[in-house]
């Protein structure tokens, strides 16, 4: 089978560095340009940046030069801060080049959301709604997503959230349509940024809440599940830190009456092995964090509390892997033909 | 003043060197005898126990040998794990001690709750309903603390859930009585024991669910809102563990129709500084770990959800310190008449 | 080429669950029978025991049955407690099985330095000089590695300070013959195993020393320089357990009057990329935990104190990789013909 | 007996909010006067800025106005960055105050020792010398302490360094004069700033050394031991980062050959309680990084190696502690002839 040039942009930051891991395992995968996500003065080789990666990969990270970029690969993978990306798309795809972007830049498809969620305009609103683009949540989209020509690859918690409640709401289960979420992430889903409060010495032995109802990934998983079922529903959000790297679980609180036993094969049968490689689900436990990380699996544990009619579903997943840069590789691997697993397992 | 002879039993758990810590620093206290939660064969002094009381304590620790234990104080703390302070009790109490112990052994008033519980028979279940004890929640029980010769210190988890949904309940603002904790704390509560789950190697970088809708403080605080509201509440309970040492944070899901006006005011009240030393509530922001951690305090954070009607609740608090030893304290200074705050700020 | 049928003994401890991982992306390896450190009474699924491990590997973990252990394989892991290892390894090696033991049951030569340093008598004391034993630490010893029957997997300690000080005691560059080593471990050097030392809330915020210069690695490091050098070293150890979970980082501190251009030649040219891929020489830094961690990599940091006379040598590695199961992947491989880094890199 | 006005320069550090803590415990202390380090459009409340100063002390924080700053105090602490309070201290001197300074900046007596060790030329060079500059090792420098206008509080790695070698040196027991230390310590020593290589994410399960032989701390060890001793010396210092927040062990390697009886007699004469109430000598052991923290202990552990005529000293301290704000407040007490122990027990 050939082999697919594929660049990285954005290869200093958490999830870039993680792709950089993943592609070395792909075997029809050529890296054959790393950008950085800021500007340099000189190329620095890979093994300075990451001494981890010296003996396994030779290329050098450089500041990012569009055309020389463009014109090195057949895919490009852009793993930049948000608000990036929306420009430098338009002249890929206008070169032909398929793109995984793993921004918030083109998950959203109202343009008059991104001043509200990512504080910014949108510099190429006609994209938003083009049908090359598609929201690269691999188990509801695959077939979209085989076809695009530009994958919006979700956010971490969306997709903990989405794979948690969407067999549910497929399912009419939801009472009233609301649903509660109590999240808690590791500290690299903040990327690797200078900033006073993610140092170790302010985040060890703490935990922190932010942007409580207030987060980014709100608006994906609202409009995700109204593209899914037609209808639109309400949720509340606790995004937290905890002294993790990696790795998060959204814990959903989310009322119902259905019976357990329907409830566990509505998930079941929505997630076999076959249809779903990285979702296990998990009836009557709540999964732990390390059962996931540096894996592409989502776990999703389901209890069910009779005194509050509430059903708990524990939605664990490596925010870098799934959450990320695994996602997408999954994602690359769809576009191309390629199974699903390549280079993930 | 005078000087109060204390003894410690269960010196050597978490709970117990923090209330060493605590009394080093109190005025009125002598410390008079150290005892160890499990069988020595010879008395250790507390610096080889704990290097860091050497030269600033200098006691032996050693096997408890009751009537020597009791005839050393006049208040004893009570410091071991559940179902042996039950055994112990009804002794001192005839010796005419007081007791403060940090168990569930009397903390329940149903004895057919103590096999379902904590797995065990209760050994004096006519003592669980005996005038002379109370239940030690500082805030909402001074009266019958100051009167009590035995004190039923409260779980750290239904110290910081009471401390949060009281004066919802009392001011009858919560739908159809039931909310959902989801509870993030840290390792300590679980105690010095070996346990291989709790391991360095097993806890960091993880988060673990335990005893979901099955913890041993769900029944002591159902029991602590019929006692004071009257009525019967539901709750939904998911205790996990995160990879810190000390400190909890209970998060707390209410549905209401309350303004957020409303509620502010009523916590408020509640915990006005002069009647309430402890409690610091903080409308619209959630607590941070760190806030609390060594310290009495229980940091209580509102923020309403409008989209779901949901009033969300921080409680954090120190699990060793106001959510054990710290507390106990409080009821010692209580029960003694010394200032609320002595050897706690 | 042919697939080689694998067991593993000691899968539930930290180095078996490394050759699980290891070996589940070795293209000749077939996993064929895991067994636990303890006595169990059923066999259990081992995506029971590690739900990391569900879909991706269906084999029960069963105590371990010597006969059908034995039968099921070509190759035997052995990653036991020390003392286990030396009373089936007679059996396998006479059913005609290879052995790679990862415990020190086989690493000394010298049957009366076992209960001096392990605290037990050597039950087959005839093997420790078996011209079928070899000490496997790859770098040095491929030659007999390759032919061994049973190759005794050094220490974690022990391979980085050989592989630290081994050329500049070749090259005759060490006053005195004697060094001293300051090193810092994770704490999965320790085991799984259920110890109140080892701890989350003992050993976060700590680092504590242990075993100083009477750690059992010591013997090994000074039987192997003198085994190369044919001279005797003297040694000074402090290993410290510092709160991480893998990785370790000797520190040597070697007096020697050569120039830094000399030493510098003497570990490149012993340390080629061709002959030992695993090894990376960094002269003018110490290495970084971190860059090593869940590689099978040994950095070598060099610097030179013009003050003292003294080279310090920073040697990391994970020690449950390149300390334990990834070297002994690599000794597998060399077993064999394969390439050195196959499933490893 | 009277009151002391204190103001802290400084207050948003990790030193200053240390100082912070310890201070409100003193009984003889008013605080008067908090000033950040950065500069700031707004006084904002303590509790702003520490919530967990919240109840417990009601002061505005506010950028440096020295003239007000001085005004209101009789003492002043500053504990700014290097270089800053060279600019400070002459105006507080000549208006009478006294300072406590625990920067590097009074700590060096040549003047040419600033460019080479902290890159920047000493504004007052005339003031290193001046006979009202103390610096402020309590333990080996009291009588000038107490005459001190200014006192140099020491660096925390300095600290650690002379208790752990000074007596050797004084009873003539190192030989040549040399000596290497092998420092480990958590992360607050780098002090609160925003960066990258101090974030969770890059520190956590991570072990890194910095500045190997080039760490400002060096010459006023050297510098001291030359002071107290007449002689010159010569160190190898390698200084790690460990992911802790608090703490640091200097693990000294010094050749000697006194008998391990003379060399423990040394210590134990030089540091009995009576005269150094906050050094533990403790023969036979390395001690822990969790005796010492959050103490104002130094606690020295002493082992010698027959193999390699070496004497092991393990000293560890808190950095924050007596590594900075308590030593502060220790020479503070020695200052105004308080008991050295005041609000540090």
């Amino acid at each position: 089978m050939s082999t697919i040039r594929v660049a990285i942009a954005g290869a200093t930051g958490y999830a870039g560095e993680e792709l950089i891991r993943l592609l070395l395992k792909h075997p029809h995968v050529q890296l054959t340009s790393l950008a950085a996500s800021a500007k340099w003065d000189r190329p620095r080789p890979v093994c300075e940046v990451y001494p981890r990666f010296a003996r396994r990969l030779d290329l050098p990270i450089s500041s990012l030069a569009l055309e020389r970029f463009s014109s090195s690969c057949d895919v490009a993978f852009l793993a930049l801060p948000h608000g990036t990306a929306m420009s430098l798309a338009p002249d890929l795809l206008k070169a032909g080049k398929r793109v995984i972007d793993l921004s918030g830049d083109f998950r959203l498809q109202d343009p008059a959301a991104y001043p509200r969620w990512y504080k910014f305009e949108h510099s190429h609103p006609e994209l938003l709604a083009d049908a090359r683009v598609a929201y690269g949540l691999t188990e509801f989209h695959k077939d979209e997503i085989a076809q695009a020509q530009l994958v919006a690859n979700p956010g971490c918690y969306a997709t903990s959230i989405l794979l948690g409640c969407l067999p549910l709401f497929q399912a009419n289960l939801v009472e009233e349509e609301r649903f509660i979420v109590d999240a808690k992430s590791g500290l690299s889903g903040a990327g690797r940024k200078a900033d006073q409060a993610l140092l170790f010495t302010e985040m060890t032995e703490n935990l922190r809440a932010y942007k409580v109802n207030d987060h980014q990934h709100m608006p994906e998983v609202l409009q995700d599940i109204t593209r899914i079922t037609g209808r639109a529903a309400r949720m509340g959000f606790v995004p937290q830190m905890i002294p993790v790297t990696r790795g998060l679980i959204s814990t959903l609180y989310v009322r119902t009456r259905a019976t357990f036993d329907a409830i566990q094969d509505v998930y079941e049968r929505r997630y076999a092995a076959s249809a779903a490689p990285f979702v296990r689900v998990r009836p009557g436990v709540l999964p732990e964090l390390r059962d996931v990380v540096e894996t592409n699996f989502c776990d999703l544990g389901l209890i069910y509390d009779q005194a509050t009619e509430t059903l708990i579903v524990g939605s664990a997943l490596d925010n870098l892997t799934k959450g990320a840069a695994g996602q997408a590789v999954q994602n690359f691997n769809v576009m191309h033909g390629f199974p699903e697993t390549t280079a993930l397992n």
